[in-house]
């Protein structure tokens, strides 16, 4: 059985069911997971906190996920994690690319997810309720553009050569439109072009929350550009919908399964039987 | 500084941003938040070894959110965390309500969330993107219909009491229609129509799903209840938009964030400033 | 030709339509059909009344359409009916289940048709134009979902023994979601999964109307409850719709028309011919 | 009390629910009503026989409800009611209007609803789902456009010169946009738009289903025809449904309701009490 | 290389595009276009104007695009252009039916669009805004439908016969629901009936549109008469993306692309290639 | 009465109804327009052609609209125009506005539209229906969000200076989201980033399309990009429609209307009158 620890720093919208897609009812046997969060927090103070604990904890890799990885909480919890000795990936948002790119760290995966972007983080949008919808959007363009699809498939793949006792390649993925719907597994080429349009969508999104949140200081200006970037982000949500139901329309809506010894199977139909 | 650990035994849709609820962005200075979890497993063992690691945890209060908080791995992580000696809150969804009523536990408070269903739990509905799609649906329904908010105002409570140095009172809320929309602040009349009529949808959807996943067992006839089941979800998740666009439209999406002293403000016009 | 006469008692969605659903235009030479009712009274005098009409019209068959088949009115009139000696079909709503079931009686069947709901009965709910929308959301569930097939399906069998000069099995049945469904003609098992959920939808709906109407006294508390079970219906309406588009979109929105001589053909391509 | 008997022969939208507009819900102590029906048939036997039924209930007046009518089943019908002596009023559709306009009658008015359009009377439209639905979706459109309070109102008003012992003046009404709308209680200019919108798009239907209907005889043409016809209703009703979300989203949803002497009283705002 | 010149006099929805109907992005090599247009005015001394621009300019047919073709305007344009000895096609909106059917010219040919419906003519919707979205709403309505593809075909006949050097063949077509719907290549039978209500819904609006402007004088009555011809046209462009978006989920939205040499090539899948 | 002349070579949405924003109508007695254009083409030789024809007639002002202003066409055309003496506005976009900025001519002002996208321009997606949804499309996303108000109220106020005989300050504009929404005219908070989020999509077609017509070869990559990018305006649409319609439903959608002297009137009830 291999053992994956989550270590979540602060959140982004894969943050709140990264690890519920490798395993979405704990059927499988060849698996355990464990999570261990500060929370909203990406101090350092809490995120070597956290990270302290998990090392704590017997494990075979670590997962840390947490918004722009290149800050300095997520970069400590990454020291503090290297001293286990064990396979590190970094899942994080656009802002950390360049940093995970450029500097590639021996015994560090990552995984960038472009299109789970930031809420408007000025106060007039940090409402719980806002919040928790800004999330849901961002997780069903998410869900259906491929990209959560990635990350299973990035974390199936070092999980599997774990198990089988070899040393795990690790990733080293940038979620992009092209590969997301690679994953995707979507039939009709409209709902195609509507999933990649989603994606961008949440991508300029990513955009307009930066500029609201950190560039532009009075309300008058900022207000417009926050709301713009949760209703372009509702509107992703939509069309990504869109695509889920051209693809149910034509019973092409694929369904990808873990089993219990961990491996996944496909069917297209519903009727079907899963193939192995 | 009040401190808050949430220990997570596998998944309702409340789990995922729970925690985020109390303080969206980490702006808040009286409260250190930290979450264990033991991911999607619900089993004994695992259920006890993350409330070890809570325990081991300084906290003034600890939340235990899972599904159905009658099953021996919630039960036996509650028995764990009793010998910390602190405060205990069980979040849990519909099926743990006749057991948490029946048998309050001297310092143990509970919140139950009515409308937080379980996903079709067969294989074909397992796939991780049905999940996150179920998920996210359902975190729209419980964000608008105010399900949210009754959780983030209870913990917000005995935070506070907890705060002031108080003994807390703890909670003892089934949160049902009416008390939910109470907490929701929706103004037009018609949105609270919306809003309670996608939370009982969301509770039809419960009756669906565990009927399809435990009470029938010919494919043919599971596989439409449990589509059903998601369909009625999404179309809840539709009904919250329904409400929420209608309070957009008459400026009135009312706002209550936390501030730095972990107080809320509220403001109903988007251009308003808050009001202590 | 068989002769089948309709008693009307109150309004239920069913009763608008019921007979145009044996017959769309006039076309069977097989079938004449009577209508009487007392409109929306449900008092025992106007019952017995109407039945005693319908006892001087020469009839093979009577069917009486009501709310609650076991409340007095529906209950005389089922009495009066029986003097003329010929075989009666109690069609009715939910409330009337347990009355039906338990008391099965010689010489009359009954249909009762879960999903259609109470309007909301307060004053504010009974304006002609929410009472009308009320009934078409109603009658568009009923439609898509499958069980305005059971009840034609149903009647048509008997009309058919009556026809051949047979005694009649008279029908018992409650329509649920999945002899609804088996009925529908759907090919999609999305499309299959929304119409279920519409209908799932529409049985809350009643929960609704009931506790809003008869359970709630406060006008604050009972408001919003009630524009929830018609909200819910119109959006059970709209799942409907979404379940017949599917359909449309795939060309098998399946046809089952009534030809002259009392049988029904069915095709599934609109540019099909029907096949007898 | 004032005795209404109404004698429907055949369908339009309106039979449907004619009567229940007076009275939402039983709660009327002025008035009592009866209907008898032919179902759908328009046959001169079957209309006069009812006919004689409806002579036979002790009446203040008659409502005839019927396709077109001016052919001979309608006809016959209202000669034979006239031998009761009572006030008649014909209600009807579009075909109806020359013949009710220039040939007034001495104790017979009229309603002429323009916008109850001729479902597509070709076999592939008579499946009792197609039926069903086409007629849901033209009470929706006359619910809201107003053409159903014109009714109610013309029909209360004679009602209520009866109660009071006067000699009725008959309405003399052609149900067109203009006068429908006035009678809607529509508070938004673009509410009131969409409902005329909806109004003459209803009455396109009945230009297309009338072509295809007896008009063209090739189905590969008439099929596309009638399929038209069915989906322009179905678009008017969402039409008729965007006006009264609008109506919902000010709280201007208009209710008028019947109380128990027979007069309605009226409201804007739900949480408003009813005015006298 | 054929040359055509445009003369464009006043404003309808075709003339906003009509020669990039021809040549999406100029591809052409056997067609060079001008266009020569008076703008908005439709005044006599402008019409002239532009015309006698034509005339100078070498070209091998004229195509003239305005509203109502029997005004002054158009006509004089018309005698104008004659000069210049080429064949001359007249595009136009439905009053020039009568005119241009009942009086042929020789060396004219004309094209009457049906269901490219007049503007609401009052000050109040003449703002750019509403305007604008007036006319992308016919546009979308008459390019689904097949209108745009009928003028296209039209032209690119005339086209083809002058570049081979023959004497041109000048169409006397009215675009009406049917030959729009065959030009439209459209597959499913409900898309092909959605189509068509798009098609006539605009027709609808011609007629609203006409009685508000012209027939109407209270602002009272026309107001709410041109609201709804507006909305009926945003309605009919609803519908008309819904027929494209049923065509895209079967994956048969043709594409029907000029090349090089003028000619149009088909495909219907999305992948596949271009067929001669 | 001032003259003005469009030199239209080629086609962004804006050539399509850029003259039509200035007089909806043909009101104006101060203006006159005129248009010469050589359609689709942007061949230098074209441009050139169109431009002498254009210095032919007399004009106080011209304007040149035409994609990328860089190309060898339209600044052959700017040249040949100066010849005129004339002021010239060069209307283009987004690939436009570096040459623009970076490069202004004494005597030509510019508008820059961002938001008005390339097509796809593949042959898959040049078939004249796809190419006139495209733009049907983007006409309902630059009027909603405002970018058509600016184009006219700059061209406005040269006419007004022109037509008061004072030398003109010519624009130089760039339409960006911001200066887009104040000219926009929109009350609603939501509504506002709904037109902000419409704006900031179509940019993101403007990448898509780009990427997918010069920078991807492969049809199987470059598909579901232009797909995308035809489905991202399709939701932009959508996304403007919201904020149309949300301001329909408060009764504040403005109408700025050109009156007869070439001022604009504003109201924003509809049933209110003009202000001057």
């Amino acid at each position: 059985m291999v053992k994956v620890t989550f270590v979540k720093i602060g959140y982004i919208a894969t943050s709140t069911i990264i690890d519920a897609l490798l395993d979405e009812r704990a059927g499988r046997k060849d698996l355990q997971m464990r999570v261990i969060s500060s929370s909203v927090s990406m101090e350092e103070d809490a995120a070597i906190e956290v990270a302290k604990i998990a090392v704590g904890i017997p494990s075979d890799l670590y997962v840390i996920v947490s918004p722009n990885a290149a800050m300095p909480g997520p970069t400590k919890a990454r020291a503090e994690l290297k001293i286990a000795g064990k396979p590190i990936i970094v899942v994080s948002d656009e802002p950390s690319r360049k940093a995970l790119k450029e500097n590639p760290v021996e015994g560090v995966g990552y995984i960038v997810v472009m299109g789970d972007p930031m809420i408007g983080a000025k106060q007039s949008f940090l409402d719980p309720v806002e919040m928790a919808l800004f999330n849901a959007d961002a997780i069903k363009v998410l869900a259906v553009t491929g990209a959560f699809r990635v990350i299973q498939q990035e974390l199936d793949k070092v999980i599997d050569q774990l198990g089988r006792g070899e040393k795990p390649t690790l990733p080293q993925v940038v979620i992009e439109k092209e590969n997301a719907l690679a994953a995707a597994n979507i039939s009709n080429p409209y709902a195609q072009g509507k999933a990649i349009a989603a994606f961008e969508a949440a991508r300029r999104v990513a955009n307009l929350s930066t500029e609201g949140t950190f560039k532009v200081e009075a309300p008058e200006r900022y207000l417009p550009i926050l709301v713009a970037a949760h209703e372009l982000l509702r509107e992703a949500a939509k069309l990504a919908d869109e695509a889920r139901e051209m693809e149910k329309a034509n019973d092409t809506a694929a369904r990808l399964t873990h089993f219990s010894k961990g491996e996944t199977r496909k069917k297209i139909k519903l009727a079907d039987k899963f193939e192995k």
